[in-house]
């Protein structure tokens, strides 16, 4: 493997990234926080980002190494992203300040902080600000600012959004990316002026713009969006996660007027039947908790809206809902977005493709005979692609599962293990027990924290380049 | 379809099925119990297949067929076997009684019974018969007792025993299931002879070895296999769990000498060594509960045996066992015993696949162009046998968190509905928290009985069969 060119990739990442940290600086400044946290970290990673962007190598640079760079560049992320915490002085430990980063960056939103509130300003701004930077790729933010690095780039966005169904926008990528995070900017500051406009403070109002455009799920209240008690905001939220757990190619379509193609997409109808069915049952489910049928409405649309989006905002503690409700959230916290958001899960694509192969199998037995291609979008799905997401469900399934065998070793109860594993390789937040939306992740010994980080990366680059990472192959010459 | 037919197979299996209550109803007699009971579930079984074998009909008789019928005499059966605990009037509703029926053909050992020590000599024997029963497969059975349906009966024994390794030892199928119940009833004598000299009662003997031999898991015993507290007991036992769960075909090779090619099986290293280190991790995991090395690895072997067999039989109650082992004890019950053997789960051989396949695709990212095929066994793997596995696992997961979705309408935990739907669709039968190894499935609703009951008869039938039955196409003329 070209080494040395990863690294070099790797090195000009970190530049961009000490840059990001400009913004949370300038909000200490503004708050008169000290600077230092973030002087330093911008410090520590530009010197190292410089020092590896001036390796010299060659450019032979293919999907092995595309696999290997984005690994590592979310692994350096994590770490970098974790300097501001580490340096403020405010966390316990240096693997909850990686845990934290990493959180923020996979847009997860897990947390291990007791009491938010008493976080400094520009702390919580680089906590939510990363969901922001993360949500719509570090590499994606990287080949739109930095369109010559001597490499062919869709090796690298192949490896780090690698749904069913990306496409290019344009065919060039660097131009993709600047048409991605131009719509991404534009509907973030949408959310923060509605926010203003229902009476939140601005400064709240870009956290959690951050991280629901990011679906994150980090807020600076200690009761999350339920600090606002207020149903025009908790609606605007709910409507603006829906938002970001939709193919962005979409919006790219309704630009150019194109809003039948838009409209007519399969893994829309499927992902809007999905909110629409869990939020009715919960609807009815919680009736009883509630005064009236508009606020178990109310409550059931946000907890829907922000599991199946991965944000993990909380408006209510769904641990005290009836158990019906909490399966159902385990249930779409499996499904995910749809492909091509900033959201993430196994993905709407995926679990139908999965459902209509399981239907091919079923018309098999029926007509042995007959060839059956599968369909999605109007266009045939290659048998190979399809094989994929095979694999990858499976891949899914057995890391929560071994991760909740790592967690089970902290000795929480059984529900407690399987759903931080669960929550974290879908990248959406809290998950059942003590790590319910009341709970957080504090009391998870070191290395649980330290596995559960991996399956947040693994989870947001979608398994593939963190197992090449760790595979031998990769690491073989040649 | 030909409706006609699948009802006429149906009652002759029916007529089968009336002449094994014989046993029970001898029991009964020996210990004095009134033989209403059994002879009216004669009565009326023997009636309804006497009628419907009498249909007259043509043979045209194929896949889609064979799949119907194989579900309808699941369903059937598990009606049937429901009749003598209802007739004996020592159960509490007849949906209680289906749904003991069903675990006990489906080989689960879930009970409702809260004091099973108070049922009869009769209803306990019955109750463990139906375990031997279903084990090797009530359409095996049939097979070997009736060698001329009038229609070719590998589409019968294809649709009950679809494993990905299945093989028929010899040409002919009815000669096949003659050898297979042969080694069946050979190893079941083993096992009581081996019982009743380590100090077991003789009709103990029975009860445990039909529930061991069929990986059921009901005991005449409270306590179940606990209640004996003896080291030798449970060693037996365990072996012998062990060795039902292995593929029958070994044996065959075995009893031919083929030593060699028996003991180089992927699947049974792959077995034995998830067995190995299930009960090495569990036993140093549970060593600060009991007092010696020894006594914890006997406690360790037993319950991983009995999970990963998917008996369910208990010796310790593991909900007082750390969480990390009771995680273990959930991923071998996904996991499950091997293919063509009387154990139910995934099985191991389709794990393998699935491990198999991530593999290929890990190398397919650092060598795209390399063709590489999937070995089991020593024999490519076709890619279509790959392909439906893939989805069977797929559906698997489908199934649980669906079933899940239903069980969790009763308000229990989550970790209750989950294993619930888990240790049913697996056929195991202890789950965590309510349905642990001390407690039962009676506080259940009826609707999460029937709905486990049917998750029991398609994990037994691995999926396809029930489903093909619930869909269209199959009712469908033509």
């Amino acid at each position: 493997m070209n080494l040395k060119l990863v690294c070099k990739v790797v090195g000009r990442v970190l530049l961009i990234e000490a840059c990001t940290l400009i913004l949370p600086l300038l909000v200490a400044l503004i708050y008169r926080e000290s600077p230092l946290p973030y002087l330093l970290s911008m410090a520590v990673t530009a010197g190292v980002g410089f020092l590896l962007s001036r390796v010299k190598t060659t450019s032979r640079f293919y999907t092995r190494e595309g696999f290997c760079t984005v690994g590592l560049i979310w692994l350096a992320t994590g770490v970098v992203g974790a300097l501001p915490f580490w340096f403020s002085g405010g966390f316990p430990s240096f693997v909850d300040c990686i845990f934290e980063s990493v959180s923020g960056f996979t847009t997860t939103g897990a947390t291990i902080l007791t009491d938010i509130e008493a976080q400094p300003y520009g702390i919580l701004f680089w906590r939510a600000f990363t969901h922001w930077l993360g949500g719509m790729g570090v590499l994606v933010l990287a080949t739109a600012l930095l369109p010559s690095m001597g490499i062919r780039s869709h090796y690298l966005t192949q490896a780090e959004t690698p749904g069913p169904v990306f496409s290019k926008l344009v065919p060039k990528q660097s131009q993709t990316s600047k048409i991605l995070y131009a719509m991404y900017c534009g509907l973030t500051l949408i959310e923060v002026a509605l926010l203003k406009l229902a009476g939140m403070p601005l400064y709240d109002s870009f956290i959690h713009a951050f991280s629901t455009a990011g679906t994150g799920g980090f807020s600076n209240r200690n009761a999350s969006v339920g600090a606002y008690g207020d149903p025009v905001i908790d609606i605007i939220i709910s409507v603006f996660m829906l938002l970001f757990s939709v193919n962005f190619a979409l919006y790219f379509l309704m630009m150019h007027k194109r809003f039948k193609e838009a409209l007519s997409s399969d893994e829309l109808r499927f992902f809007l039947l999905v909110v629409a069915g869990a939020t009715a049952l919960i609807t009815i489910n919680i009736l009883p908790i509630y005064e009236s049928i508009a606020q178990s409405l109310r409550y059931a649309l946000f907890q829907v809206s922000s599991i199946i989006s991965t944000t993990g905002f909380a408006t209510a503690d769904y641990m005290l809902w009836p158990t019906l409700s909490q399966a159902i959230v385990i249930l779409i916290m499996v499904c995910g977005a749809c492909a091509g958001s900033t959201g993430g899960g196994m993905k709407c694509s995926r679990v139908m493709l999965l459902l209509r192969a399981g239907r091919r199998e079923l018309h098999k037995v029926t007509n042995p005979r007959r060839v059956e291609v599968i369909k999605l979008e109007g266009k045939t799905v290659e048998e190979s692609t399809l094989h994929s997401t095979l694999v990858f469900v499976g891949c899914y399934f057995a890391i929560v599962l071994g991760a909740t065998l790592v967690v089970s070793l902290d000795n929480y109860s059984f529900a407690t293990s399987f759903t931080s594993a669960l929550t974290c390789v879908s990248n959406v937040g809290p998950g059942l027990d003590l790590v319910g939306p009341s709970g957080n992740f504090a009391p998870l010994s070191d290395l649980s924290k330290i596995v559960l980080s991996l399956c947040m990366i693994t989870g947001r680059l979608e398994i593939l380049p963190i197992l090449v990472l760790f595979s031998r192959t990769a690491w073989r010459k040649g």
